[in-house]
């Protein structure tokens, strides 16, 4: 029996929850009007539990209300659209004003609610999502346009001079270390930015970062035994390495990257990759999925040898979200073979609304235990902040509405 | 109704088991007689599933052999115990020839299996277990006695050093961070190891030592107010600190400082600490008993906010033998008021056999979900090795025989 979806109604679903539940409760309990900058530290009904700012966090929604501004098809009215901008201004504002070390200017790790250093730059990602976040308020945001760009672009230049050794003087592996791993969160995130700066950065250089890291990943990371993606591999050759970080399978990450890559398939008209990234998708989901209560595993092991990670049997939400983008886009690239990526999608999306979703809190749950029970009932926190939800909701909305019109 | 407890028939059980089960089964399966040192990454039934040394784990198994055969009170053969003092010699052979880094003579975190260096010393909890190893091989092994005394005492005199800025270069925290925290493991320690190492330091140095960091844990750390240990509080006057780690309570460490401080009591005839540390078990006990599953729960914030750590709910061996070694004292100290101890002794004792103990792999599982099933079914990993389980065993059995002739 062939699956069945109804693209148009599930266009629908995504699009009123974002509009009517997810961007109302960031708007309401996330703004800090007293100190700039966002909360993420909600519980389950948008009360603020901890005020700390986490740059990750503070970018990630600046970077979506931005976003969402900027798409001017979404038949909203104006006041709200011009709330959104001013909700993403209002986040630029306190990063470019306290995000940065003063010398080094690299993005922090985490400040204070007032905006002091808390946490030192020694996590490169939040540089990646500060250029993100800038890049696209240069687009939206005339006024500040030229300063914008060019703090997305410092950023990026200083992201490139630190690929080879990101964590810098943080890092705790010995140099004469025999193991020296390379991170696939690099090249991923890479991708991802590379697209996002497209606008502002010369295009053989985009082109150059993106056949590189997209190499780096479908050639290297990406087994070719197995078909699944690890998470480290032996930085001089790729080649694989039996110690816990070389045994370790980030499924929700391998997922992500797959409609990164498909998104790249598309602008480079490139159908072989999109076709490994479809079969890589499918590979992941099927190894990763837990058959006994649904959903999919964290973490897990290529050897299936214990994983450092206690927490690897849990439910996170942005691994169900990701998958989601990456089932609904995979449709779109692969109108003649759906029938499993339809069953994926209804699987998944089943799982999602089941358990994360949380209309009478609103917005959705972060963290379930294996057996798909509430964890934390956090609505936001260090890790989670007005990102994944919202960015699949959209994206799920927008790409469901264009297959139902095909 | 009073609580019973047979503390002879209790006393044969650790013994029994300790003896017959847990001691073969790292002498079976952890030496390395390829390489040296141990291996600690061992599967259900013992098999080696990574051969990464971590120093941590390569000490404490050491201090443990080392600490088996000093007690020549225990009515084993001749033959069993010199097996027991070439091992602990095995270890400590490995770890003077590779455990330290060469200029800085810090011990590392971890080493490959031939002994190369993997992580940096980043870690002083890897000194504190290798001068407690040490200064046990100095007073076993009198060849290389004044060797491993001095291995000790120069690893003493480098924590004192650190004491005040344990991570070194490698903290994270902002150097101009509002925020700057104490953690409560390191006095917790400090007391461990200053009665470990009484047989080689001043005498005055250890009671300054003692009374300082029992000191900062009775009045700074344990909250005046509810009675409960905090792991992270401001470093400047002690205070409370409402962020993530401000308000972490790590029951476990809070219960395993409680029987370090108990031994102090004794050796100090402090009639008044021994009580407070025994209340502070029980309030202890009390809030972190998980009702509805039983066991102890790993992490917990102590304004019930989310805390970060994901594993918070999971149920971990250390946590419920440090428990027990905590209860057996404590009845030991005080025979006038045992009934609340001594049913609390009962439940923890039975949480452990039937979730933990694990008779048919051999010795005890160490993670286990929020419901009390297995969660990864080592016996051995990153940081379980050859030391909560044998050393719980052994106390309990030593100090149940001598309640049980009281």
């Amino acid at each position: 029996m062939s699956e069945t979806y109804d693209f148009s109604l599930w266009s629908h679903y995504y699009r009123d929850y974002l509009l009517s539940n997810i961007i109302p409760f960031w708007l309401r309990h996330s703004i800090d009007n007293e100190y700039g900058g966002y909360f993420s530290c909600l519980d389950r009904y948008g009360k603020v539990f901890d005020t700390d700012k986490f740059i990750w966090l503070q970018a990630r929604q600046v970077w979506m209300f931005a976003k969402l501004y900027q798409d001017n098809d979404l038949n909203v009215s104006n006041d709200e659209r011009k709330q959104w901008l001013k909700t993403a201004q209002h986040g630029a504002e306190f990063l470019e004003k306290y995000g940065r070390h003063p010398t080094s200017r690299q993005w922090y790790f985490s400040l204070t609610q007032q905006g002091e250093p808390l946490i030192e730059p020694y996590n490169i990602f939040s540089s990646v999502f500060a250029s993100m976040a800038f890049g696209q308020m240069a687009k939206i945001d005339e006024t500040n346009a030229e300063k914008y760009k060019e703090i997305a672009l410092n950023t990026f230049n200083d992201i490139q001079n630190r690929r080879s050794n990101p964590k810098g003087e943080w890092n705790k592996a010995s140099s004469s270390s025999p193991r020296q791993l390379k991170s696939f969160a690099l090249p991923m995130m890479m991708c991802n930015l590379a697209m996002e700066l497209e606008h502002l950065i010369d295009k053989q250089l985009i082109q150059t970062l993106i056949h590189e890291c997209s190499k780096e990943i479908i050639e290297q990371f990406r087994q070719s035994d197995s078909g699944l993606i690890l998470e480290y591999i032996n930085a001089k050759d790729g080649s694989r390495n039996d110690s816990f970080e070389g045994r370790l399978l980030n499924p929700g990450h391998g997922i992500e990257a797959m409609w990164f890559l498909l998104d790249i398939s598309e602008r480079q008209n490139n159908k072989e990759l999109a076709s490994i990234c479809i079969d890589t998708l499918l590979i992941i989901l099927n190894y990763s999925w837990d058959e006994k209560y649904g959903g999919i595993f964290y973490f897990l092991d290529i050897e299936q040898r214990p994983p450092q990670q206690l927490e690897w049997d849990q439910k996170l939400w942005w691994v169900h979200l990701e998958t989601l983008i990456a089932l609904v886009k995979a449709i779109d690239h692969r109108p003649e073979k759906t029938d499993e990526l339809l069953g994926w999608l209804n699987k998944v999306q089943k799982y999602t609304i089941d358990h994360f979703v949380d209309p009478e809190g609103g917005e959705l749950y972060g963290y379930l235990n294996r057996q798909g029970e509430v964890l934390l009932n956090l609505k936001g926190g260090k890790w989670k902040g007005c990102y994944h939800v919202p960015r699949a909701f959209y994206l799920c909305w927008k790409t469901l509405d264009t297959i139902s019109k095909k």
